[in-house]
Order: structure tokens, then sequence, then C-alpha cells
């Protein structure tokens, strides 16, 4: 029997409305056996997220301050759905043990992991499923990593339930006590209970129709990208492009698992599908490019050197420098007598000008330019190298559109065109790219 | 008073003949201070060049073979250039006591250059000049390598000189015993020679106008190149552009001297000047492409790993993989998650098993893919990057010839577009960006 994960996002579990909506999408499909919730997020611009307002009355109560006001916020949002839902789950008496555990002293993370385990509690209930507690299935170390091993161990008790609940966001540590993946992490717990159920598909119900080709601050209603590569989907979500939570790709990556990203409010389309590169022939998608993503803030320090080719070892010193201070590159752009670093703002941060001495005193170059303010640009699709004419196309929109191009890196993985730009032009860049594919 | 150094060819002294054209071109202008001569070349093709002789004749003589026959073919060379210009230059009392020193035992070196010694003192009976022995004037240290130090320690002397003749190709280590260059190693002399004599200009004077756009094997008749800088010329020499010896450009670039590349047998045609990056404002030039030049023979290695870019280290850890084997790599091209060296197979040759093993080793990769056969074409132009449209023409052009691109670098030295193909597609390629450019 087929078997599909499904998890929601805070805004799909929001209300007595949004619960509604998620149990028709669950029931719609006998093979969604495995659920896991977020914490109830915004009903409306401007509405609170319970995540937040645990934060808070954490915050409020280990400062001494009044919280009560909080916290009756917090119980309200449960209570609403429990009522309007007709249930029986007694969420208040679960709320007010988890007072009483604030009161006496419980850590953040209990606190904050509350929000996904009453929604659980509600949710189980609403839908009929067994409630498994994240905190049996999922393991972390005790400095507060994620423990995969004694995780995998665990979880294979998944195999054996029906229909389940597990709430998203959090797991416990050896020595019992609660802890959370951070923000956004209930799409880690959903990827890890995909690959411990052997599941066909991990679906991840959010408020978007999945991925769009194109942020849509740039390109107001851009296409919807259909396909997507895991490999794909990390050089656009690196360049900036984000739904998923970054880490909740790997286990599901690992295991060979596509996941869907659908929208709770609009369950008849189909969203993202982002699967294993190996099974991209399995699929037919329309053009050569899959998406378009940009980031501005990097710096180029470009070093020059007569005779660099015939010195062996020369990069290798380069980047040493870099290691030495634990700064890691973007693109290494290099000529016969040139080699370049492209490396983040943020990650340079105030290294800049020791790094240059270093780079002089180890590489002995005839001279060193730095260039800031730029932009990079990621036109992904893999296989795009194999598609004719895709870097003419690209070229001829940025020229046509007067951009300056101050970089370029296509490596061999077939997979994206790395173009530098100044920061100023990424817009204009972003725009004129998307309108000679899209 | 202006100061020209100008050097000749073995081709442009290869007959009295040719030995009339150079006294021409000298006389042209006063200012053509220094001359240094090669030996003599081909007078036809499939004719003897005099220094492959000279070769010769070493060889037979240690290896106890015959090798009358072959000096009498020199010494033939040399009297008929000194009876073609009815000259008393006592060229055949030289040869016999060259002769004797061959017997007695003398050097390799010695021998091979007796070739620019014995043109030099023709060429400079023939002109009046002053003859000057290259041994008085270029040092090497005793390990053979070119004594820089004490060459410009020696060669001050020539600022004293009016008109000189120094024979090029070799000099004088400090025990006194001759050492050349390597072959066409006169090119080095004259741009000594320049750099010493402070010359306003090097004419190197041959038997082609110049620099081509492109490799004339490849597109038939190319347009000359007017102006190249020192950098441009770099780059075009290391993918295969080869008129002027290597090293020849270093003691006159460092002095900030033009090189003139002219041809004897069209004295009238202004050749190609090879000028400083900096002086490129005094000059106008035509298109925003200087030249285009092609390899073969290219490896790519290309890692991959989940979440690479947040590990810093990476890039140093796979670079000294190859510093460990001294290998020297083209240019590595990233993505987000990937990394690949471009290597010539030359550099490589037998060490590509090993060098995998390491890298898995040292860089615990997901996975790592060999792509060989690759051409590398750099298309180069200073200031090129800021003429808008230069990529797009490029990879349109290569896309209407139907080339699949399989790397690009661009790197932020604003002076070339790096493009990987396929080894096969190396001449379609370069025709096209050619056709597009010229």
């Amino acid at each position: 029997m087929a078997v599909k994960v499904v998890k929601f996002g805070g805004s799909s579990l929001s209300s007595a409305e949004s619960f509604r909506k998620v149990r028709k999408i669950v029931e719609a499909d006998n093979s969604r056996r495995y659920v896991v919730p977020s914490a109830p997020g915004k009903r409306f611009p401007g509405d609170d997220k319970v995540t937040d307002l645990l934060y808070l009355v954490y915050d409020q109560f280990t400062q001494g301050l009044e919280y009560e006001e909080t916290f009756d916020r917090i119980m309200a949002r449960y209570e609403d759905i429990e009522q309007g839902l007709g249930l029986k789950t007694h969420i208040r008496d679960e709320l007010i043990s988890i007072r009483k555990n604030l009161e006496d002293g419980a850590s953040q993370d209990f606190i904050a992991s509350r929000g996904e385990y009453l929604n659980g509690l509600l949710l189980a209930d609403f839908l009929g499923y067994t409630f498994m507690d994240a905190s049996e299935l999922i393991a972390f170390h005790s400095d507060g990593t994620y423990d995969d091993e004694t995780t995998q161990k665990w979880s294979q008790v998944l195999e054996e339930c029906d229909r389940v609940v597990v709430p998203g966001f959090y797991g416990r540590k050896r020595d019992g006590s609660i802890k959370t993946f951070s923000r956004g992490g209930s799409d880690i717990t959903g990827s890890i209970v995909a690959r411990a159920a052997h599941a066909e598909i991990y679906e991840n119900w959010t408020d978007v129709s999945g991925f769009m080709m194109v942020d849509p601050r740039i390109v107001p209603n851009p296409k919807a990208i259909h396909i997507v590569t895991y490999s794909e989907l990390r050089e656009l979500s690196y360049m900036g492009a984000t739904v998923l939570h970054e880490d909740s790709i790997f286990p599901v990556r690992k295991a060979h698992i596509p996941i869907n990203v659908r929208n709770t409010n609009d369950p008849e389309n189909e969203g993202t599908m982002v699967i294993p590169d190996s099974y991209l022939k399995y699929y037919h998608r329309d053009g050569p490019i899959t998406g378009i993503a940009g980031r501005k803030g990097f710096t180029v320090i470009t070093v020059f050197k007569d005779n660099m080719h015939n010195e062996v070892g020369f990069g290798y010193r380069l980047l040493r420098v870099l290691d030495r201070h634990n700064i890691s590159f973007e693109h290494v752009p290099s000529g016969i007598d040139t080699m370049s670093l492209v490396i983040s703002d943020e990650n340079l941060k105030g290294s800049l000008e020791q790094i240059l001495r270093e780079i002089k005193n180890d590489c002995s170059p005839k001279s060193v330019e730095v260039h800031s303010n730029m932009a990079l640009i990621a036109t992904v699709g893999r296989g795009m190298v194999r598609s004719l004419g895709v870097s003419a196309k690209l070229f001829t929109a940025l020229y046509e559109a007067g951009v300056n191009i101050r970089m370029i890196d296509q490596g061999s993985s077939e997979m994206n065109i790395i173009v530098g730009v100044e920061n100023e032009d990424l817009e204009k860049a972003v725009k004129a790219i998307y309108k000679a594919f899209a």
C-alpha cells in the first residue's frame, strides 16, 4: 500500500476552518497516512503565530514580567480550534499543565515545542489518527545537534503504525529534555518521518503553490516551477529562493523520496514536485531553465601575477589564506595570469584588510584589485548545457537590457550559469533573463 | 636621440639577398642602432636551418660519425652570404677555428651558438656596425639559468655604444663557457638588449606580418592584430598562438618597452604592436576582441558534495591534492554543491587515478565525475567586459554553429572569456567566434 507523508505549515492549521481543509485533503487520498503539523500560524495579516507567542511567554516569565495575557491568547487560539471543530480534546487541561511546567522552570525549547504538540493533539483527534509524540521519534545528541542514528532506530516503529500524527519541529535529547530544530523545522520532521515510513512521496502543504521561476518581488506573478530536481533546488535556495527549510532536503533526498510542495488553499493545483536528479527521465519539462535566483553583496578580490599559470600551487596558497580565516568563497574565476576570489560580504566582514596582507605575503602577487557591490545571479536548469542556445539567449537578454557582465562561471555540472553583475543591476538582469526564458 | 633595437629572425638572414633587405630596413631609420641577428634559416621550403646543422654536426662528431659533409654545408651557407655581399669577413677562418674547437671537445651549446655568432660577424661587417659578442653581455648562472643581475651590470656598456650588432641566442656562464637559451632564444637576447639600451621600441623582424586574430590553419587569411597588450598576448600565447618566444616578453614588459613584430619581406606593413596595458589609452582599436586562441586536450574532474558551500576549506583541500602532485590547473568552475578542476592532459598524465583516490580521501565527496577530451577557447580583448554585448555575440555565434558549451569562465580581469567545448568542436567554435567578431 502506497504511503504518503503530509506536512502542513502553520497557516494551513491556524483555525477550525483551515483544519477542515486539511481533513479534506488528508481524506481525499487514502495513502496520506502520516501527518506532521506545524503550530498555528497567522489567520490574517497582522495576526500572531503561536510559536512567537510561546517564545514571548517564556521571555516574559523568565524576566519576571506579566505573562498571563499572552498565555491567554495562546489558550484562546487552541480553544477556538477545538470548539470550532466540536472536539473534546481537553486542550485547556494540557495548557494548564504547560503553564505549570513554565512556572516550574521548563526550558525555552520545551515551551516553544508545545505549539506543534498541542496542534498535533487536536489534529489527531479531528482526523481520528493516532497521536505519536515527536519526542519518541526524533533524537538529539546531548550537544543539541540532531542524532540521525538514534532517530533512525526509534522511528522504525512508524512502519508498523497505520495512521499517525507526529508533531513537527522538536525531539528529545538523551537526558529526556525537549530540543527543537531551528524555526521552520517541521519541514525537517516531515522529511525524517517520510524516510522512516518509506513513503513514496513527502507532501509539504503550505500557503503557496510551490516554487516560482523567479522571486515575485522582482517579477510579479511569475510562472510556477512544476518539476525541480534536488540539486537545482539547492542552487536556487542558496541564491535566495526559499520555501522549504534548507535542512529538510537531505533526509528525503538521501532516500530518493520526491517532495511535493502544495497549497492548502488550492488543493487542485499540483504544486511543485522536487525529485531526485535521476528521476528526471520520467518527467517532461517545458524549457531548459527551471528557475532564476539572485543575491546581492559580494566582493571580488582579483590577484595578478606574471606566469601564474606555470606556478604550481598558486591557487592552493591563495585558498589557504581564506581557510586560515575560516572564510568560504563562492567562485574562483581565473585567467592565465589572474585569479579572482568571489566572497560574500557577510563572510568577508572585517577580514578584508588582513586577507589582502596575507595574500601579498603568501602569494607575492604583481597586484591585487578589490571590487565590491557585486550581485550573483544563478540561472538553473539541469541538462542546460546540452540545450543548445541557452547561453546565447541568456547573454543576448542581458545585452539588450544594458546589463554589464562582470563575471561568468559555468561549471561542468551542466546545471547552471552564474553571472556576476553590479548590485544595482540585479533586478534588471533577473527580469531580462526571466523574460527570455519564461 | 631615439633608440630602436631590431632583431631579425633566421629566415630574414638566410641569404645575401635577405641581408640586403635587412640593410635597407636598418638604414631606413637612423634610430635602429642595435641589431640582434639569428642564425641563417631556411631560404626555401625543405632547406636547412644552420642551427639544425650545427646540432647535427655536434652529434655526428661525438658519436664518431662522418661529419665533414655537414660541416661543409654550413661553411657553404656562410660563404655564399659573404661572397654574395662582396664582403671580406674571413668567415672561412672562423669556421676552420670552430671545427678545431669541435674536435677539441667543445660543448654542444658552444657549437650551436656559432650560427648566430658567425651571422653577427657578417651582418656587422655588412652594416658597418661594431660587433659585440653576446658572451660579453648575457650572463648565466653556473646552474645554467639566466642571470639577470649580472646581465644588467654587463650590458650597461651598450648605452655608450653607437651602432652595434649583438648575436642572439647565447651568453656566458661564470666559468667562461658558452650557454644558449632554448630554441628561438634570440627573441630573448633582443628583449634584454632593448631594456639595457633603454630603447623606445623593440622591433622583432620575422617572416610574418605580426599576429593574426586567429590561427590561419583554422581560418585562412585571418585579419591581423594591429595592437595587442602584453597581458592579452600572454593569454593568446598560452592558448596556442605563437610568434614570439614566451620568455622574450618579460624583460621589455618590465621596462614598459613596446614590441613591434614586423615582416622583413613586407617592410611597409606596420605589423603588430605589443604594448604595455597602460599605454592602451594612446591607441585606437577597432573592435572589442583582439584575438581568439584554442587548445585541445583537457580533462575535467567534477566533485559533488552536499552542502559543500557551507564547508569552509573544501576548495583548499581539493587544490592541496594537486599541489601534492605538483600539478597546475587551468580553471576551477564551481556551482553550489559542485567544484570542478580543469587540468591539461599533459599535466595530468598518469596521475589521474591517484588524484581521484586522494580527492576521495581528503574531501569525502558524494561523487566524482571525470570528463576528458575538452578543448578550451580563449576570446581575448582588454576592456571586453565593459563592451556590452560581447558575450551575447559570442554565445549566439556558438549556438548558431551548433557547438555545445561545456564550461564558461570569465574572470573579473575583464580580459577574456574562456569557453570549454568538446575537442572535436574546437575548429568549428573558433571559426564561428572569428566570423562573429572579425
